[in-house]
Order: structure tokens, then sequence, then C-alpha cells
């Protein structure tokens, strides 16, 4: 028998954020579509970040990716896109800070290259070296799920003001061209009158 | 007795997705944290898309605002921020496009601020006529359960072509200052490294 907190230590090895494997998979099936690695890998970031976050009550997160991680966050805290917690600033780098809400301090977790050799099938997945088509899926998840936090590096870091707290939109006008409510601070006319490119045509 | 087919139509009249709204409530705070008025209005504007989408099994949504929406559609569809298939251009305007995914055929739905009139509360809030601490909740949930689908409008778009289809990162590289990977596409260096802000300090 190991001592209780041995014991604690070596189930809590095998978790994610205090679920199983086989329940965060079942997770991210049912909301992602698919058991995508980078959603995997995204599970065992969070988990780190959580164990290794500053002091603080509230924490809002940063993921500087669009492709999968957002979801892992979403899904593993309390952070969505559309509360506002989890801001996005693609930069492509498969990276993601926790950071304390008004205080900015925070622990960035990301994929370290050089921990990767010991894992072929998570470098030729990462890099792209193979086509999704020769990829072994089931030995990448295997490896992704022996190398846990293993591949992972942190940082203490301190987000940038501009990226901590709430969004505001301010007053809102109407747009005299679309007739649409909008932010009044973007101008004389909303950001899509003015000329962001959404619809190629607008039929009716 | 109502013909079945009417019966049916009355019990779809106050279901969101096939969700009944307390089934909805119940989700919004699990997932968003707070049944926030947007995300119940969200859930109408998801609801009406699906009812008035063009022809085509697979579709995607562009949502106009980072605000509350995202969390609508990522709550009522298959389309999450990470997996790709919900894209959000965030113009500020409080509306969505349900739109098939190769061809970029949809609808749009967005809020009609001349339906407001009608629902004093609604207005109140979407125009940030009261501060939060002011607004009754409680009647402003009940007219936006009340008002349903009226306060929205519809309209057959095309979704430019830059927006459609899978977000492609390319060939992966290594960034020669942070040691990260990135979209090789990106140049020479990494975006963060090129000067995108994300931290104003990294401690260690």
């Amino acid at each position: 028998m190991f001592p209780v907190e041995l014991n604690d230590w070596l189930n809590d090895m095998n978790k994610i954020c205090g679920y199983s494997i086989e329940e965060y998979s079942y997770m991210i099936e049912k909301f992602h579509g698919t058991l995508a690695p980078g959603i995997l890998i995204g599970g065992f970031m969070v988990d780190l970040a959580m164990k290794k976050k500053p002091k603080g009550e509230l924490f809002d997160f940063l993921c500087e990716t669009a492709t999968c991680l957002p979801d892992a966050i979403q899904l593993l805290t309390p952070c969505t896109y559309g509360n506002g917690w989890l801001k996005v600033v693609d930069v492509g780098r498969f990276a993601l800070t926790m950071f304390e809400k008004y205080t900015g301090n925070g622990v960035r977790v990301f994929c370290d290259v050089k921990q990767m050799e010991l894992y072929p099938e998570i470098k030729g997945w990462f890099f792209k070296q193979k086509i999704k088509q020769q990829q072994n899926k089931s030995a990448l998840i295997s490896e992704i799920i022996e190398a846990g936090h293993s591949i992972l590096s942190t940082s203490i870091v301190q987000v940038d003001p501009t990226l901590i707290g709430k969004r505001r939109r301010g007053a809102i006008g109407v747009c005299p061209q679309c007739g649409e409510a909008y932010p009044a601070k973007d101008g004389k006319f909303c950001l899509a009158c003015q000329g962001t490119i959404l619809y190629s045509k607008i039929l009716s």
C-alpha cells in the first residue's frame, strides 16, 4: 500500500483537470466533434497551468492560436470565447496563459519542441511531416497520453495591460448605413459598413 | 384537439433548437457562467437560422461579434471556435450567418432594432440605456422569451470566399527567436517575435 498522498498523486497523474482520459475524450468528442490530438495535448496544458498558477482567485486565459486549443480551455475551465474570459490572439503558437484577471500575473504553458524528440508520432503530427491519411492516430494518441506534461514547458509572464479586463464596447449607436446597432466608438459607421469584408453578396 | 402538425408547431414555438427554455437556460449557466440575455437572444437567432437555412448538408457559422453570441452557436450547433466551423469577425454587430460550408450560401440573422420598440427592457439593455444594477433582469428575460423571433430579421447572403473553408496554417517552422513552432508562412519569425503584443514582461 502506498501512503494516501502518493496514491492521490498516482491517481492524479492520469487525470486531466480531475477527469480521466476516457471522460475527457468523451467531452472532446461531444463538443469538438472528433478526438483531435491538439485538444488532448491542450488538456494537459490546462492541467499544468492550473497546477502552476500564481496566487489569486479569479483567472482568465489567453490563447495564442485559434486552432483546437481554445476548445480545451472552454471544456475544462469556466472561460469561454463568448464570456470574454478566454481571449485569443492568434499568433500561431500552440501556447496558453492562465493569468490573474486583475494583475495579469500568469503562467504560460507551451509545447516544447525539444522535448518531442522522444515521441516521433507527436513530432510528425505537430510539424505536419505526414499527411493525415498516413498518420497512425492510435499511436499518436497513445504517445500524447504517455508524454503528458513532459512535452510542455512553462514560464512566468505578465500579460500586457491591453489584454487584461473585460471587452468594453462603450455606447451603442445605430449605423446610418445598415441600420444595425454597433459600438459608437468605431466611428460614424459600423466596421462592416466601413469595409470589413464579410459578404460578397447580400441577395435579399 | 389540434391536428398533429399544429401541435408540433405549438410545441416548437417555445423551443430553442429543440430544447425547452429551461433546458437551454441550464446549458447557458453551465457553459457561460450566467444566464446572459445575449445568449438567450442568440439561441433564438440560431434557431431561426436553422429554420431558414439554404439547401445543404454541412454548415459553418460566421459571427459578427465576440460578445456572448459565439457561445449560443457553440452550445446549439457542432460549430466551435476551436474546430474552426465557427468564425468570428468582430465588427460589433449582434448578427450571425449560417452558411453552406463549400458554397458560402447562407442566411444572416440580426437583431432588428425597429422591432424592439415593443420591448422596452430589451431596448434599454441592448442600447445600454440603464446600468446593469438598474436593469430588471427577470422582466428582461421574460421579454426576450416573449419576443422570440419577432425582434430578429434575416437576409440571404453569400459569405466572402476569404471566410469559407478551413484555416490552413501551411508548413510549420521553428522560430529562431523564441524556439517555438509557428506557421512558416508568417515570415522569418513568428508573429509574437515580430511584435504582436502579448506580454509586458516574461519573468522566467
